[in-house]
């Protein structure tokens, strides 16, 4: 059983993940596939008149603020234009896949953060309205009621908190707890990069192996986005799953390549 | 086992059939429901600078023309607005709702026409480049699966076409051929009037009884986006579904008034 995790920023064309990800499952694989979508939802939600606001919390950390009207349109993107056309795709090439959000059966449900902190001109204010989570639980028993059929689960954010509504998650770590609800034998993260570098501009300063125990310096090289990918995959191996990389979604078969060690491995107790 | 669709036009507030929906579920009802979305579509299809465009057939039928990115605009929309809200809507209400296009699992297949004749100032002209479609089978068994499961299917178009695309096909047909397909023992169509009306601005004129078998001047009567309903709940009366109603989605308990046979009720044989 493999939890693939394909992002959805800028630059990150999901093709060839998809297709991996198709041929894997036609051998007969047990695969769960998650997916991001940030690059168009900031591409429609400014389309539709209102454009992404990014807040920066005191401890550095960027984040999308989501009110309800964002919540609604990056639903209306992640759920009904990359989900959907990600089946489609799969469908094209033969897989049987179901797409799911975190709210379908209660799929990934956590607590909301009603309010985020956001240093604007060096002050800190207190935003609320938001519309963002943790996944805290996994309906783990619906994937593999799916999977025993045949099919080939694909979900995506929101998930559903424990007010009733929808919230924004970060889809690395949706993908980290389900791969450790599956208990699944691997995760991987695949992304724009090769995977953790200790300088984001230079592919060469590749961090080969991270131990789950002492992640060390690798924590403080992982910025931006990296960030909940690292922190995912810590989670992950902590939490039992045997082979966690953070790999490149843009080389040929990226799944077979990252399942072959290729990124950054993530293991408790580190490199072998 | 019900099947429930609820118009997606201008006007039709759905709140009434989901907490309806949801208290039956609670009851330990088996049921499906079915949405549309048109008027939401159509708003943001406008937003985004991609306007709607119906055509008029020869025969006299509008609908609209979808070519890619209006696909694309109508499952967004369909999928990822209306579906998602409705799941989360179902879920606060305490049903365990999961969403589901006709790409999902291959739940609704069909023919694509990727050609539509277009009456425009008195020509006829055939347009391609069309997504539309038949639903020509339904993957019963995945609907078996999650209601076994206690879950609640919240279906949506569009299906998955043979030649492996989305295509827009019509949501009452739809819930017509899933009705058949179950073997479900009412098929409940619940729109913005009470049934269908002779005269459709006159809320007396309603039809209460069509012979499936011979629906006579019914047919006649049934213009716009009535005539898919009739064509819908006709070939679910012969298809073996015992109640078909197309009723009031705007009243107190509107799944609950139309099982009870308020509206149009179509069978077999006609009035009993």
């Amino acid at each position: 059983m493999i939890v693939v995790k394909v992002g959805g920023g800028e630059g990150i064309d999901p093709t060839g993940v998809l297709d991996d990800v198709a041929d894997l499952h036609a051998g007969g694989e047990r695969l769960v596939l998650v997916h991001g979508g940030s690059g168009e939802t900031n591409r429609v939600a400014t389309a539709l008149g209102h454009p992404p606001r990014f807040v920066t919390s005191p401890s550095g950390r960027t984040s999308r603020y989501t009110d309800r009207t964002t919540l609604e349109i990056f639903t209306m993107v992640y759920r009904g234009r990359l989900n959907a056309t990600h089946v489609e795709h799969l469908q094209a090439a033969g897989a049987n896949a179901v797409g799911l959000c975190g709210a379908d059966g209660r799929l990934l449900t956590g607590r909301r953060k009603a309010s985020v902190r956001s240093v604007e001109n060096g002050k800190t204010k207190r935003l609320h309205g938001d519309h963002t989570g943790t996944v805290d639980h996994v309906n783990d028993a619906l994937l593999r009621t799916l999977l025993d059929g045949g099919y080939l689960p694909v979900v995506t954010p929101p998930a559903l908190a424990d007010d009733g509504v929808l919230v924004n998650v970060d889809g690395d770590r949706a993908a980290a707890a389900i791969a450790t609800a599956l208990g699944a034998d691997a995760l991987l993260l695949l992304t724009g990069v090769p995977g953790l570098l200790r300088d984001p501009d230079d592919p060469t300063t590749l961090v080969r192996d991270v131990d789950a125990d002492d992640p060390g310096d690798a924590t403080a090289a992982a910025g931006g986005r990296m960030r909940a990918k690292l922190d995912g995959a810590l989670r992950a191996a902590r939490g039992g799953v045997a082979q966690v990389v953070i790999g490149d979604a843009r080389v040929a078969r990226p799944v077979r390549t990252a399942r072959a060690g290729s990124g950054t491995v993530v293991r408790e107790g580190g490199a072998p």
